[in-house]
């Protein structure tokens, strides 16, 4: 395929990509299908002669459609939301096209300096402390990371570098791996199984930090204290704390993360053993933006880093998460390594953020380009208005739950997601969930919440109105009549 | 921005995106910036209010083309290729549109079950042996990942975890943190810097096997041997070897990689350690498609895990990173987390490789789209077709240095890359490529053969022609000449 071929064909995509957004609520949210249904549907080998671009785009429908998840029809209500908007995806393009890979800053100037000020721009929008901002002499600053579970090991590891660093300037003799095999982690039990991940691979004791129903699932400073008290009096070496503003798919550690927060932060700040504290807000993130939902990261003046996913809520398409530290030598030095065929004259210049040494994967797609186009087709104005304007349908979706005798709200609603289910065992949500999914109008996923079974309900496509939520309502209501009068009497 | 906007200016952007690979080579290849160019050109915060699309688009060529490298100039000939083609940024545009979250199959069925079948299809072209394809009942296959970094560092989770579960079986009183302080992986000393930075993230020993130039730098088995031999005796456990075919930036390993693997392959067949052996060749990869290269990758048989990049040489655009196993059971052990909202009834099929339970990050973008598009629209006939071309530029390169009695060559040429200097000092060496990439036309980067500063010459745009060629030799030999008549006598 030539550029003049691209031309048209890139055309008739673009016309493609814009029917399918706008029919997409006409499709089965949820597919039809059993695993392996799609290798029974194309040959087994490559072609060894080449096919027509006709004969590719009609098997989109034929092959790939069947088994979507569509996660940006308006009927989408599981997991949580993923970005998707028209400015992110043109952005995607022209990201392909100049297609350079972000390794080092003379690989492509442009792409690492305008992740640092998006990083900056971003940073202003949530009304982050200074230091976290990298200006043209902060010490701090902000990059992308592929997901928030990348954020919470990189953060790991360079507060396990920077344990060790610490503990050899007071001990030089001492061997690294006596100190590494002593070194905790702590995480509320209530967190996302990608930090237990990440402490696996670090090789770090990753300690889960108990939680009750009676505190709403809150880590108690408390009991946190205590453990630690005990660690170190069993020669251990406490290091990090990871907190989350909001669990990604449990919105009721919303509250968690406040007390949370707030509690270590006295504590913290109160004792010598710099114990890096990592703040992961993934989806809840995006709110911050907004006056009446800041507070709610209130105590990030004690983080040593700080994450959201911007390609959760933010109108950023996929993959966006965004990772601020206080200190950039502090990332720096848990990766830092000097080839000499990454060196170039600028290597030591401090004006920009050096991607090679901030996160895992080394090689980087130009992905600020979709930040600077979202950013400025939607002003801070537009963005603001959308993340309310989720949080305005979560509550109206509560408000009929509410309104209904035979079901219950299971935690607060505050950002976009409600948890509720029917009054009655735990067999009959499960019942009525699989009902509603084998239906493929709407889809949801569960959560459990203390030995209960809960549905989760997140308001997640860019397109959703008013209008879905109440027929979301009118079908589930639907099923749940239809199970409950299937229920022996 | 509403479909019917998004219709115009997606449109638009497939023009820009076609002049802009139409034009490329009058664009300077290599950027005349300064560190912090950008944040002078732009607001220092986000805009309140929306700007509009041609606010933005007009910023293109005034902020960020003036700090681009490249890439896909066909002057560009530093670090490696990376892969842009039509088909890729096509496949792209609907990857970004549909826009689902693949973290488990019932996130969307057809991204993890096409990428499976894809894998297939790469793996046959590749002639991998049967144990690494997938099909309907095999226990091996492949998944993709971001690079080869991730792909080296899954493998050598993988590796440890299956060292300690094998060692705890045998011993399952042993305390899991003395076995890994005990753990000792190797590479050559030729490596990627990824392999040192991977060994420090799962905090393992990573030993370099020292080489020789008289070798040409392969490892020598029996220097293996010796170094397993003696950390074996001082109660260390060998457990991963990593080798490469070729390394990414540095053509000098190609053949380092075709000793080493058949040297340790007798020696790890040859043992009952079951040492882990993964096979990167990150570049090379893609010219085993072509039987006449497909020798490089013999002793494979005896490989657990193997990795190359279609995002550097078989026009699949950046990040798709191939990777396969043996036995998928080995990664899945490394990583497996079983929550509750990722459950769903087709969990345990064994139809697919279940993508969160494969690679690092856990959610994915639907990347093997690029893949399909790829491979249909050019064939195997057509992706031989590209290879051997550019293998065949840079023997045209190679025979002009030859022809030319002031310049050497530094390594052999095998595939696309041609090592190269002027007879002389470092010093005159690095004056010539300082002028080579002030002068902006052509761009190339270094590297170190034995203390020798040595100039490195890959051929990597897809639309790289005999007369770029030319007039690239043309611009070297020119300032050559004048870089020799400065030089004192």
């Amino acid at each position: 395929m030539d550029a003049a071929e691209f031309r048209r064909r890139g055309k008739e995509m673009v016309d493609l990509i814009a029917d399918y957004l706008e029919n997409i609520e006409q499709r089965p949210v949820y597919p039809d299908v059993e695993p392996g249904y799609l290798r029974s549907l194309i040959p087994e080998e490559a072609p060894e002669e080449p096919e027509t671009y006709e004969d590719v785009v009609k098997d989109i429908e034929r092959v790939i459609m069947p088994g979507v998840t569509h996660w940006h029809s308006p009927y989408f209500y599981a997991y949580f939301p993923t970005a998707n908007s028209f400015p992110a995806m043109l952005a995607d393009m022209l990201s392909g096209a100049i297609g350079c890979i972000g390794f080092s800053w003379a690989a492509s100037p442009a792409c690492t300096e305008l992740e640092t000020v998006m990083m900056d721009w971003l940073g202003k929008m949530l009304k982050l402390p200074e230091d976290f901002i990298a200006g043209t002499h902060g010490q701090g600053g902000g990059v992308i990371q592929g997901t928030a579970s990348e954020a919470t090991l990189v953060a790991l590891l360079a507060a396990r570098s920077r344990a060790v660093r610490m503990i050899l300037a007071s001990d030089p003799q001492r061997p690294e791996t006596d100190i590494t095999s002593k070194l905790v982690a702590y995480s509320s039990d209530q967190a996302h199984c990608s930090v237990e991940r990440a402490g696996m691979i670090a090789g770090v004791r990753m300690k889960k930090i108990p939680t009750e129903q009676s505190d709403k699932y809150a880590v108690q400073g408390e009991t946190l204290r205590r453990m630690i008290q005990e660690d170190k009096a069993a020669g251990l070496i406490p290091f990090y704390v990871r907190t989350e503003h909001i669990h990604p798919l449990l919105q009721y550690t919303l509250y968690v993360s406040v007390l949370l927060v707030l509690h270590i932060c006295i504590f913290v700040s109160g004792n010598a053993e710099k114990i890096w504290m990592h703040i992961d807000a993934a989806y809840a993130g995006s709110s911050f933006i907004c006056p009446e939902f800041r507070p709610l990261l209130n105590g990030i003046e004690f983080a040593d880093s700080f994450n959201f996913n911007p390609h959760k809520w933010l109108l950023v398409n996929f993959d966006c998460s965004t990772m601020w530290v206080r200190k950039r030598s502090d990332l720096i030095g848990a990766f830092k390594m000097d080839p000499l065929y990454l060196k170039h004259d600028h290597q030591e210049s401090g004006r920009y953020f050096d991607i090679t040494f901030s996160c895992y994967s080394q090689s980087i797609r130009f992905r600020s380009l979709k930040m600077w186009f979202v950013f400025r087709m939607y002003g801070l104005k537009g963005l603001q208005d959308y993340i309310r304007k989720h949080v305005e349908l979560a509550k109206e979706f509560e408000s009929l739950v509410r309104a209904d005798q035979r079901f219950e709200i299971s935690a607060d609603v505050v950002l976009g997601l409600v948890c509720f289910r029917l009054k009655g065992s735990n067999e009959v949500n499960e019942t009525l969930l699989k009902r509603i999914n084998n239906g493929r109008k709407i889809h949801l996923v569960p959560c459990q919440l203390s030995g209960q079974f809960v549905l989760r309900f997140a308001v997640c496509a860019r397109t959703t109105e008013s209008r879905h939520i109440r027929e979301a309502w009118r079908l589930i209501t639907q099923l749940a009549e239809e199970v409950m009068q299937e229920l022996p009497n």
